[in-house]
């Protein structure tokens, strides 16, 4: 998606080999008009998938996922990553590792809003490791769902999570694809960049 | 407004008298189609206020403040409950007591986002003691930036925190005000049904 990445070199800060700081369009401050426009995209790409619910992960994947659920015309629900008050049972529940973080999180979502009758189309705002996709997928799987893909704003190409997703027949649909930041510089996939 | 009203009396659940559960629409599951119109309605209200910037804080938040900043075509930032790890410095900070949960956290906004030529709307789920915003408006404060007024999905009118706001002089502009949730019944001020 040329637009996004034209925001990534613009905008985006490479702070080491691994790290993409986004956080001025996307994990901390939105630009809510390329939201629309990824949401747009997303809805595009798996517009032949029959999708009936989109699924995210708080706080970053919330924007992409509403604005794609907004034009395909279904909810969204974001995985939590901490009970609340308020959601205490009938829980699907799953654990996601993070390695930048170096913890295991459990996420949870209310088995109000996902059953065996729903096509999920899971969308994040990074793919690395793979592992909170995976904890999502997860989630979809204890429903009884089944999976029409997943949507990545920006994948991490020189890490394992795009690999290991497809691997398993996954359709992931990744907006930009990086190769490398080595020496502060932010490389495409060049199949992206065809886009 | 009329269309959120209908929308808690079909699909919230009155938990206890001070809890309205709405997972279903605004804090878990996410009516794309309702953010929509709740942006527009808070565009509306706040037209006039010059405002560059909306604040929020994650989670429920961000959707509304989204769908926002997109009809007044201004970028939304959403204060963080924790530090990641690509946000470790130039922070604006403020503590955020909740009654519900009886903890005190600590929120923050990279200065990066919200400075002194900023007018800033903040956007919030719910106002019921109203920490979160006084937290939030802490953080406008430190920037120096101008406040140019609370927008709030659901107030529950019979705790605190809305007339505490409005007492120090704050415009809150509330979608849906609740007094009273008492025998499982969710009843509304009378001026909101009029809107």
């Amino acid at each position: 998606m040329e637009k996004l990445q034209e925001k990534i070199m613009a905008d985006g800060k490479v702070l080491s080999d691994s790290v993409l700081k986004v956080d001025s369009f996307l994990n901390h401050q939105i630009d809510p008009v390329l939201m629309q426009a990824i949401g747009e995209e997303f809805a595009s790409r798996f517009s032949g998938e029959g999708i009936t619910k989109i699924l995210t992960l708080e706080s970053s994947g919330i924007a992409p996922a509403m604005m794609t659920g907004l034009v395909l015309g279904v909810p969204a629900v974001f995985a939590r990553k901490r009970k609340s008050l308020t959601l205490v049972d009938r829980l699907y529940t799953a654990s996601v590792h993070s390695f930048t973080k170096n913890e295991t999180n459990d996420i949870s979502v209310s088995r109000d809003f996902i059953d065996e009758t729903d096509v999920v189309l899971v969308i994040d705002d990074f793919l690395a490791n793979g592992q909170a996709a995976l904890g999502l997928i997860d989630i979809v799987e204890q429903a009884g769902a089944a999976l029409g893909g997943v949507g990545i704003v920006i994948e991490k190409g020189f890490q394992e999570g795009g690999a290991m997703l497809r691997n398993r027949g996954v359709r992931v649909e990744s907006l930009a694809i990086i190769s490398s930041l080595a020496n502060g510089k932010v490389e495409f996939l060049e199949e992206e960049k065809a886009l």
